[in-house]
């Protein structure tokens, strides 16, 4: 077999998931809910099967792109449907950097960003985030102008950030728009996490720089059905850009799962007018609240997050890989998120968006680790 | 946007589905049925809604690589799902081909192979077949063994064929891997088609050399639902090749769509039990003796098919570009499918996978053609 298959390594949310299940752990590790798809979206994905069943075009169901567009204030005619976020982030890596060029993206990473970009010939640059006790996690916008060289075709952003439940905030948005415009740099913006969040709602920076940003965005993880892998690109408006996009990913996998694709179109307004992101917000808030503070007490230290469903923590003698094993806990370990700089010691992610039985039972567990 | 993205046409089939659409016509175009899948598929996708909801591992749920591989008669461990045959050929390409690489393939080819070989860095070369009002289309292997490089790394079969509706022998598949041996090649099987043949059942490539062959297959076109994107991937046994294709997969969009893996799995030992592929073969023999006979008598020189529900047929005045518009028939012209070669002089592919009623129509249409 060849370089990129031999290079690839099982990613470590679905690894963790499987020794969970080997060992039979609370799995707090992998970014799936314990609960159940909301029931408007089961009923649409019923209705759909047996009347939505073949082919739609690559740029997705007309519905769908409407209704994503009408959620995020955009033209349906610039959104392009994908297998979920992952294959929107590949697509936009191939349309959009070629060899040579440089991507810049933060440390901690989400894993898939480094092999996407080098997949498309390009060299993934990681400029890492500060972490401190007293301010937790913050951007170094210094570092990251620093990092910007002739060859920096692309800022991949990540607002709620994987893990670090960062939200960036309308000035550092301002301030990295000013730096793209300055380099004439695209702006991929992966906004999974766009309605998870615990203070004052995310700027898109979209609507700070629409002709440079390309918005991705998830089904999964706004409805809680994160293996229906239906994600999209929100694209820069006119002069075809949506109609190159779809040309790309038409190539990787022609088409998303039609009968899910229409499901998901009848779920998008229900969720607003039924007030599920709400919901989510508040359950969510509230397990977060029950995990830091069980946490804490066991002697971590909690970085409060204001976006995701993830909580990242320092503890002293913690290690996800005899977690998993030792303790029935799976967690991922923070260097999974780390390639080019050294990852803070003894760093954990850990997700809260588990059933409260499975994050108090978790809790009871590592309450017994020597 | 970069190259890939400008390079990027829309593909034919769905735009030959777009103008169907727009100019009312009937779709004998691209490759779907006009039916709903079967019952029993629908049931279990209604039930795995609401059960099967979250991510599953990036090379399939376990008990779909098991019915995947108890059907096909290789080890599930051997089998990894991917998101239709079109995400199994470009995880294929980007596993076994590289820069420098050359990948033989047959002409008239589908469309996908060429751009999907290129992204990994490969050149396709392309063979054509030899069509004559005789004999129809035939293998020229000498042809075949005459491509052949040092830089040869594969070939990439399709049988049964679309667009020609040829199958390939026991002697020519025999062959064939004698050449692939002998030259060290991988041999891609796409085998979408493998249950809708007319004659004798085609031969699985693997089973004559298992041990370099990489068999793509097609839930979508097995149990009439193309738009469900569940293909997959059999590997050659053994030595940890699975592990690397699914690293592969991962990287491109993660998992296929878990409810539908689900459905798909309940569906393919009843596909069996219940003589689903019986029953479409013969409905399909019907509806291409219905087909074939009405273009005859139009004046159409006609190649029967011994698999696909595709037709390829000559004629002397129709194009496929005016037939849409003037005609309200959609057609498949023959250039879309050839690359290196000229295409045959007034070549079409017309799908019988259409209901009576709307063959009948197509022929009526066609009928009025001046
Ligand atoms: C696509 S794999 C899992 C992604 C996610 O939700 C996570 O970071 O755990
Ligand atoms: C994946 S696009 C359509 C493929 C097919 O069925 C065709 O050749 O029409």
């Amino acid at each position: 077999l060849l370089f990129r298959a031999r290079a690839s390594q099982e990613s470590v949310f679905a690894r963790m998931s499987r020794l969970a299940a080997q060992f039979g752990a609370v799995n707090l590790g992998q970014g799936f809910p314990s609960d159940a798809p909301p029931a408007f979206l089961l009923e649409a994905a019923r209705r759909a099967v047996g009347t939505h069943d073949q082919y739609s075009p690559p740029a997705g169901l007309p519905v769908l792109r409407d209704a994503i567009g009408a959620d995020l204030g955009v033209d349906g005619g610039d959104v392009i449907v994908t297998g979920g976020a992952t294959e929107a982030l590949n697509v936009l890596a191939l349309a959009l950097y070629g060899p040579g060029d440089e991507v810049l993206m933060l440390e901690p990473v989400f894993d898939v960003y480094l092999p996407q970009a080098r997949l498309a010939g390009a060299t993934p640059v990681t400029v890492p985030m500060q972490l401190s006790a007293a301010k937790g996690w913050t951007l170094d916008l210094g570092a990251l102008r620093a990092a910007v060289t002739e060859r920096t075709r692309a800022i991949l952003l990540n607002s709620p950030y994987n893990p670090t439940g960062t939200v960036l905030s309308r000035e550092e948005l301002e301030q990295i728009v000013a730096l793209a415009r300055a380099h004439d740099l695209w702006i991929i913006s992966d906004e999974v996490y766009d309605e998870l969040y615990f203070g004052a709602p995310p700027v898109p920076v979209r609507t700070l720089a629409p002709e440079r940003t390309f918005t991705v965005g998830s089904a999964g993880k706004r409805l809680e059905a994160t293996g229906w892998r239906i994600g999209w690109i929100a694209c820069p408006p006119g002069a075809g850009v949506a109609g190159n996009i779809a040309g790309v990913r038409q190539q990787g996998s022609f088409c998303s799962p039609t009968p899910l694709q229409a499901a998901v179109a009848a779920a998008l307004p229900l969720a607003r007018t039924e007030g599920f992101y709400d919901h989510l917000r508040s359950e969510y808030a509230a397990r977060q609240q029950l995990l830091a503070d069980g946490l804490r007490d066991l002697g971590a230290t909690v970085f409060t997050p204001r976006g995701t469903y993830f909580l990242t923590v320092l503890h002293p003698s913690w290690r996800a890989e005899t977690l998993v094993e030792h303790a029935g806990v799976a967690v991922i370990p923070g260097e999974a998120f780390y390639a080019h700089h050294p990852a803070p010691e003894g760093l954990l992610r850990v997700a809260f968006c588990k059933s409260r039985s499975e994050i108090a039972r978790a809790l009871e567990r590592l309450a017994r680790v020597p």
